[in-house]
């Protein structure tokens, strides 16, 4: 009587991380998940369906288990896609994860410095109760709007979100765009395959009532060569103009070693430099953080 | 090696709610679930079953997961069927979720009016330390006791429930009496399809301690035309005996389109009327409550 | 494009149950619990696999669900294998676990005297953040040991666990070793099957800095007839060398009815003796327990 999917992404490593002064060995969760999911088929070119995803921490199984990385029902056809529920910005996989390719923009290696105002003061966990609208690929390029309600009855602000796709052959271009209230970003994007190489980046602009502008951009790179990778992505965060000393630096190198599609084993080394007045990735202003990982992510 | 059942429910609309004077627009969970279930053949006529359900929200993705809908064990042969665990009562089944047609008893338009002291002080969180019997089909006839028990060394209180059906081609009874300490309900319900109509209806009698006695009836008619259905039902609760001016009156139409078997897109308003000593839906005495709202049911 | 087995158990009982002096009747859940797991096979012997644990109560639908049972992704070849997260102490597997076959060592019956000090203050939940390494079988002979990184910069201290098995036919030897810091604990089990009877018994040995050392043993036998399992076992703990009048005993009698290889209906009694120092299963020092049991246990 169903047809669900159940997939999912334990994704662990051992690292030696560096906060400030301080060092440590941790087992990191990068991510990990399991989700439900499944697509019924309506007749006419109608198609409802549904995901249903949790996080949870595969170095200790810490929960608790809830959806929130996705909770969603949608009905989709010949008009585009419509989308209730909460999910993940399309904004953010249009720009940022986009090119985030060597550890999907998990863990300690993840970026650290795109901003999101709509969707990282809760910790990217995604943006509830959100209505979106996704038009259907136009000879390679889609669109996608959305607005997360506020609910209450006075003083709330609806956060927005618009996303643009574009995929023609090797190159592939996104741009991304969120605001709540008087705060918002804008995300462009690029990503280029020539044989085994693909070279990605995107800048973005913030705009905010409080720190005032920022200007943030990344480059990526991957060499595929058989079962191996090389990885080599570097950003840097400008100064927010209303806060002293806020730029910071991250760069990760790393290698994946693909045992399956579905399995790779990995290492990388990751460092972020924050400003005296930046407090990227260590939630503590003016402290470093670095992490030499190896591990295992596995897709079921 | 195993047989299991994953089975779900996404539940979500878009409404425009007002709470006395306050209107707001909110995406609303109604009562999204998924959940796991089996049933062993064992031989001559035996079987083992589970069944294990968690609610969500639907529109944030809400937890914690966990299985206080349901989370149930039984035997059933020719004997009829043991069970064991947390489950809903059938008492509320056999009455008030019967006759609740339109969106299955669930979200802003659900039934307020219906009150059983086992069930509803932990709102309608399935009753736990249950042990229930449930007859065979005797001719169409079943009936089914449960206790649930109360874990104390002294002074708790067991509850209990009662529940029966009897389902004669196009007219259907049931019957519901749960008691615990010396507060008690009992509901009696009818329900009657004539072609394209189905009318329902129970009756409910409360009787408790402190606030008295009380009075509760609904009607609910459904018209079915090829995928559409048309609801309308209303509801009155008298007074309790014992706490002045504490009435209240339920109505809702709706619209149903089902675009398949498990899923649909509808349409409902739904009003509580609240005099001064009343706080149905709403907890807040003398405040009304009426949503507009617009959504999608997937089952899966 | 996944291959998952979703699998579990709901084993859940109705007991009397005294704890000192006060008597009770309870639903019981006997961990149960629910799991996902899977292994793909890469290729040239290697495998890729992972399990994910949750245990939820089975009375009352408790949770909230978590994996802290077991999270766990793996590489296997010729090696071994290689095991990351979160998982029950391989050294509980080799001895105590081995021999509690009545129920799994679950419940009220479990062996309340069997204690691990990099374990058992965690109330038996899985160690975190675990690197763990298992040997082929050789011969019927294997090995695994485990750091559980204590993730601190300063301070920590790591949990250690080997633990090693041989079967030899009907005869089955296991060891188990764990330590943090200085507190430690050895055990020893051996079991044997002769025709419809299986005897079982593990001794353990602790060393502690504050309690000093304790001797504890457990024996157990089951007789086997067709559907039927008669059991009986009994543990005693000497007293903590530091601790005045901390021994305790233990013992219990079981039976089950096998419906199926799934499905068991079983009874059993239990009883915990506590000397006036000792706190077993009832964590105060000198009161007693016991319990008499019904229930089902279902597995999926």
């Amino acid at each position: 009587q169903s047809s669900v999917t159940l997939y999912g992404r334990v994704n662990t490593t051992v690292e030696r991380q560096k906060i400030g002064d301080d060092s440590r060995t941790v087992m990191q969760n990068n991510s990990s998940r399991i989700g439900f999911k499944g697509v019924e088929d309506l007749g006419g070119g109608l198609k409802a369906g549904f995901q249903l995803e949790a996080g949870f921490g595969s170095d200790d199984g810490s929960g608790p288990l809830n959806f929130s990385r996705q909770s969603e029902v949608n009905l989709s056809g010949g008009f585009g896609m419509l989308r209730l529920g909460n999910f993940t910005p399309e904004s953010y996989f249009a720009t940022a994860d986009y090119v985030s390719m060597h550890n999907h923009d998990t863990g300690t290696s993840s970026d650290a410095l795109y901003y999101d105002p709509v969707w990282t003061p809760l910790q990217r966990a995604a943006v509830p109760n959100k209505i979106a609208y996704r038009t259907p690929s136009l000879g390679g390029f889609t669109l996608e709007g959305a607005v997360s309600l506020h609910e209450q009855t006075t003083g709330g602000k609806n956060g927005y979100d618009l996303a643009a796709n574009y995929n023609m052959g090797p190159l592939a271009l996104g741009a991304g765009y969120s605001q709540i209230d008087s705060d918002k970003q804008l995300g462009l994007r690029a990503a280029y395959t020539i044989g085994q190489f693909t070279l990605g980046g995107y800048y973005q602009r913030n705009d905010e009532d409080l720190r005032g502008t920022r200007n943030n951009f990344r480059l990526a790179g991957m060499y595929a060569m058989g079962a191996s990778e090389l990885h080599l992505n570097f950003g840097r965060a400008a100064k927010w103009s209303n806060v002293a000393d806020s730029s910071a630096n991250q760069w990760t190198v790393g290698y994946n070693y693909n045992l399956s599609k579905r399995t790779k084993a990995y290492a990388f080394y990751t460092k972020v430099d924050n400003k005296a007045g930046a407090a990227y990735m260590t939630d503590a202003a003016g402290v470093d953080f670095s992490s030499f990982a190896v591990g295992v992510r596995h897709n079921f």
